[in-house]
């Protein structure tokens, strides 16, 4: 008897622990391998003698929570209350997984992309909801006639993720129209978007729910400092809603995990004082020029990648393997771990195609190309 | 429209929230306000600076894992699978829902003793399951007969708490017993024990469900670091329990928060080498001695404190309103903060009794005794 009988274990944890056995470079499961910020170590070392071991409030430290609201007025422009529209969660993965417990019932239909980010579906079975999967057009733009045709009176919410994991795609204004344009038609769905990686895009300029005011209103937005800041690791995140969304996501947070680490709500807050946001898609865009430019000359085949810390390659000039044994072997034989994209469609549907995470330092990332390049 | 919509904001921060803006002393929400273990502090400054900062694998730090195996295997002698048996959790709290999501299906039946903790029911209600209250006695011993005529094939899951919030009690052989018999009866029931209060017992020696084999088999047991190193806001705990419900904990663990404060967890792996859990309940018990010693001549009447680090007391010999009253007249008028025993019963029922955390430096206890002292 399982609630979950098709779920198996993650991807990421499949190939990360896949990668440490056979001691490959690990450029499957998305996090940096560089230090992180110097200034930010500091602020723990230091606060870890201070008086913040103890239960913040259930929505979050209070300094943080203002900070996270001037991070969205700079950021976005959008003014929201720090008391009634912000929670703290322990990462986005939280923050997602109780929005959707606490928003969707029994019998409702959530629609997801495909592919999709792996985390979605779970909740939504354990609500004993139904995702709905609406196919992305070839070049990974949503398909919104499609998504229109899969609404009715059951859909209770939309899951977008942009930038999108593994895709690398940003919406643009046309698809907030479409979107907004669908809200009006079916005025009681609920948006979920996963913003991730909002401050990872690199030509385009990424536009957040934050700036679209129809959408906003019944929308929540997740949003990860593990990405911001390169701390995977930490395990904090934030929501945003409405304070109606929000009440409700409230209720079901106070019984999942009351709270979230002090010590790191303490140490972003203060971080917040001191770094900016403005030069993180930089960063990481010669990150990403630099990996491709690496891999040029190689027999992969590079795809576009607008935003988050991936790079889609497809490999179908060098093998006709399904993309998870094209993966095994990669690790196995080459010493380069990626993910297989095939895991982020419901079918397991199989272009060839895999994933590097390419948050790497620079000698990470030539190892790996040249590793890659001799295949 | 709400899932939960006899749901309210949880009595810790309503409490805590109110304590805070009358400036009174805050005796309610469980949480230490001396300050931490310095060997600790120094160890996350330590650490702060080590590359500890990605994502841990997704059931814990692998070191963590193991040093929890050891603490069951000297606090108990249990020998645990680190890999499969064990799971580190964002507290106990985020353990006990994912446990509850992942084994209990629509439709079942869950019992749980009346009063209870106040995490437990959410998250049964969310799994359109049916939480079914059974009393305690008086005494607020288990009433075995009760709950095995509550029993049925709907019934799922058993939740016990041991000790137990908010009445201190803890179990003896002889309710143990009674378990065993009443799961040989039921072989289909499974039991999720909450131990987060473990350490903290006094006369009488904690029995875990680690000990009884014939309950552990059929048992998730959680525990919660948080509560044994002083450090609630750290939110760490683990869950214990047999591969083929671990199995199952772990699909869900992965989509709700996929894992823990890495930092936190490389912290606690490494203080488990130099730290003792011997001594922690001798430490408690001061802490109860004094505080019951400096209410000994007040008008409340000190029940019973077997472990936690709570008194109940009872206040009829002062006043006849209902205890949620008293205790908001006690923050605006005394200036101490406890919390309604009430919020821990299914119908409210009100006994006039109310809960004081004695986790506090002697100053404080002495202050907030000076002020009931008065009443
Ligand atoms: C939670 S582990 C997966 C990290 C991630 O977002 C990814 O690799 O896509
Ligand atoms: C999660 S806040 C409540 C802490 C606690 O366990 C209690 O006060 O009973």
């Amino acid at each position: 008897m399982s609630k979950l009988p098709n779920t198996i274990t993650s991807i990421f944890t499949v190939m990360s622990k896949m990668a440490a056995e056979y001691n490959a470079i690990n450029l499957s499961q998305g996090f940096p391998n560089f230090p992180i910020d110097e200034k930010l170590t500091a602020i723990v070392a230091q606060l870890a003698n201070e008086d913040i071991h103890q239960y913040t409030p259930m929505a979050g430290y209070p300094p943080l929570l203002s900070k996270i609201a001037s991070l969205v007025a700079y950021s976005y422009q959008r003014t929201v209350q720090a008391e009634t529209e912000i929670l703290v969660t322990t990462g986005a993965t939280q923050g997602i997984f109780t929005s959707i417990q606490a928003l969707v019932e029994s019998e409702d239909e959530v629609i997801i992309l495909d592919p999709s980010y792996d985390s979605y579906e779970a909740p939504i079975l354990l609500c004993n909801a139904k995702p709905v999967r609406v196919a992305l057009n070839d070049d990974y733009t949503p398909n919104w006639e499609n998504i229109e045709a899969a609404c009715s009176a059951k859909t209770k919410m939309i899951i977008i993720n942009n930038p999108h994991n593994p895709t690398g795609k940003i919406l643009n204004e046309a698809d907030f129209e479409a979107l907004e344009t669908l809200f009006e038609k079916f005025p009681k769905i609920i948006l979920l978007s996963d913003e991730v990686y909002e401050y990872i895009t690199f030509e385009e300029k990424h536009i957040s729910i934050h700036t679209r005011e129809l959408l906003r209103n019944r929308a929540v937005v997740a949003s990860s400092f593990g990405k911001t800041f390169h701390i995977t690791g930490w395990k904090i995140g934030y929501l945003v809603a409405p304070e109606h969304l929000m009440k409700e996501i409230k209720k079901v947070h106070q019984f999942l995990v009351f709270s979230v680490n002090s010590l790191s709500q303490a140490a972003i807050s203060d971080y917040l004082d001191i770094v900016s946001v403005d030069e993180i898609g930089s960063f990481y865009q010669q990150k990403r020029d630099y990996f491709r430019q690496l891999l040029s000359k190689s027999r992969f085949k590079l795809m576009p990648c607008e935003g988050t810390y991936f790079q889609v390659v497809s490999y179908e000039a060098i093998s006709n393997e399904n993309d998870v044994d094209f993966c095994k072997h990669l690790i196995i034989e080459h010493g380069v771990a990626a993910i297989p994209i095939s895991n982020f469609y419901e079918k397991g549907k199989d272009l060839h195609l895999i994933r590097f995470c390419f948050a790497k330092d620079n000698a990470t990332l030539e190892e790996a190309a040249r590793r890659l390049y001799k295949i």
